[in-house]
C-alpha cells in the first residue's frame, strides 16, 4: 500500500508541448504498482490539450467543472463531474 | 474513446460479501481498453471493505470526504480529498 497525500504534493504549469492555455497539474507521477499514473490536471478556462496519443490508454475522471473531449475525427463530447473517459492505446484525441 | 457519465449510471448497495456498513456503488463497470473498471463507491459513516484483494490491484482516488486504510498487518493511515491510495496485486487490505 502506498498513499501519496495531495498535501506533499507539488503542482506545476503543465508544459506548453502538452497544452494550449494555462494548465496546472501534479508535478510529480505517483506511478506505484499497479503500474499506472495518476496526475490531478486543472485547467483554465479556455485551456486544452494538444493533440496526443498515449501507449497505454487514458481514462479521465471528471472531478469538478465541465469540459469537451473528442477524439481525432469524430463528434465532440460535452463531460462534467463524475463522468469517466476512456481513451483507447494510440487513440488520438 | 468512451464517454461512461454518471447521468446514465444506476447506483446500488454493495454487496454484503464486500462491505461491512452500507456502501453505494455505481451498478455497472465502465470497463473498457484500457483495460481497467472504474467505480464510484460511496461509505455511509462507519462502513468499510471487508478484507480483500484485487489479482490486477487497485487505485483509489478520494474525491470527498476522510476515511481510513490499511494494509494487512500494517499501520492504519488516515485519508482525505485528493489523496491516492495505491494496492499492489494480491496486496491483502
Amino acid at each position: 500500500m502506498k498513499v501519496v497525500s495531495t498535501r506533499n504534493s507539488e503542482i506545476r504549469r503543465g508544459p506548453e508541448e502538452w497544452f494550449t492555455g494555462v494548465v496546472w497539474m501534479d508535478a510529480a507521477s505517483a506511478g506505484s504498482s499497479p503500474d499506472a499514473g495518476i496526475f490531478r490536471v486543472f485547467f483554465e478556462p479556455g485551456a486544452r490539450t494538444n493533440w496526443h496519443t498515449h501507449p497505454e490508454g487514458q481514462i479521465l475522471y471528471v472531478v469538478t467543472g465541465e469540459g469537451l473531449a473528442q477524439k481525432e475525427g469524430e463528434q465532440v463530447v460535452e463531460i462534467g463531474p463524475g463522468d469517466v473517459v476512456y481513451f483507447a492505446p494510440a487513440e488520438r484525441h
